[in-house]
């Protein structure tokens, strides 16, 4: 069977409050798209992120000693700088425009994911604004697929995505922030491959694929668009978490 | 348009010196799928390299002193790490069960990306039998391409894909080993968002993005299609290479 994934045109620019499972079936009903059992919707983080009023007016940051310090080095904006620290756990690496961290959500990314792009903010501060990321996206996607599986009938999974730099290749891919009603990891220890061996490899990242997949088809310039419906995605649903993601410290090799 | 992945089925096992596009082609004609322009073929590395012959015989390779020295650090048989080590630049962390390199084709993997599963030797010898990476993988999908597009008319990309585990997530996804027709990334540095602003994130790895969606619908086990056909790549396919998706060492904050 295929794997297709359709972004979805007709979603509107997102503003906090706003129901998103009702946005995407309306938006649904002007494609020839139905939900159906095993679907899957892929949501930019952003636009969960704005639903939620995750918003800053940096205008209401006092940035820490550490924050002003820390600032100087990276040369980024201080008020940034001390939402950074908020959001993260620990500090990894730094250097003039860069600040590697793990995020309180505890994956490992740049910035927090804070994201100064693609905010607009109140009357004429705009570059005033930035975006956190959802306080708890495993819960934020549940409850989206929870009204999208009422609203349908259908089993659905729903998976939250940021985009992401890799330690040793360049350019940012898609990964997941928060998943309900898939597999982070599918496990195949044990099976057999072609010729009867056991798999050498046997954790497969399907939840970062899928992002990788949905990625690519929302872009990331002026016609974006942050919502992908996804048919004929090739394992069984079952509830999963971010959790199953990410490495626990005592395997990592590189921090 | 959606971006749409099809498995092929009636790929046979692959041999070493078998014309891969001929096989493709033939497997083409057994579904409804054609080749236009814009497709994209993504192929397992393990049957390129199959049919490139870059099978060894364990019994043929005798370990250097350093070679067994890290096989009993990392618990390894030491004729594969002989290989490991021939086949890579450096080695960045060891320990037992896992040996993380530089390959020499400049990317950072497990083991060189040497693959002891879905190899068949020779009589009854086949657990000593591996398989190495392509000597050349941008090449070998030059060469795959040239295939099919001489046999098609048509302007085609083709990737070779691997799955490789991350420094911080747990699970292995696809990515990008070999380009040929296709951009390894995007750069929509300048471009305007959906406010206005410039992009904060500029470099996409879309190379990397389909790697992983194909490595979704090829699977890993018994049932799995070393061949996707792909339509509706939103870029424009240019030439690409795998040397796009590498970071330069003075940028790397984690060796």
């Amino acid at each position: 069977m295929p794997l297709i994934l359709t972004p979805l045109a007709n979603i509107p620019l997102i503003k906090p409050g706003d129901d998103l499972a009702a946005i995407i079936l309306s938006a649904l009903q002007k494609t020839s798209l139905t939900l159906e059992d095993g679907d899957i919707l892929v949501l930019a983080q952003k636009i969960v992120s704005k639903s939620e009023g995750r918003l800053v007016n940096l205008a209401t940051v006092t940035p820490s000693a550490r924050a002003l310090e820390l600032a100087a080095c990276v040369e980024k904006d201080p008020r940034v700088v001390e939402l950074i620290l908020r959001e993260s756990n620990e500090i990894l690496r730094y250097r003039p425009g860069s600040i590697i961290v793990e995020h309180r959500l505890g994956f490992v990314c740049a910035s927090a994911g804070i994201d100064h792009s693609n905010v607009a903010g109140e009357g004429d501060a705009q570059e005033e604004w930035v975006l956190l990321l959802p306080e708890d996206p495993d819960r934020s996607a549940d409850r989206i697929r929870q009204g999208l599986e009422a609203a349908s009938g259908a089993r659905l999974g729903v998976l939250i995505i940021d985009s992401h730099g890799r330690a040793w290749r360049l350019g940012v891919v898609g990964v997941a922030i928060g998943i309900s009603g898939l597999p982070g990891l599918v496990d195949l220890r044990g099976q057999p491959d072609l010729m009867g061996y056991k798999l050498r490899i046997t954790l497969i990242g399907v939840a970062d694929e899928l992002a990788a997949a949905a990625s690519l088809v929302m872009g990331q310039a002026a016609e974006g668009t942050p919502v992908v419906h996804v048919r004929g995605f090739p394992y069984p649903l079952r509830q999963g978490s971010l959790r199953e993601l990410l490495r626990p410290k005592e395997g990592d090799m590189f921090r």
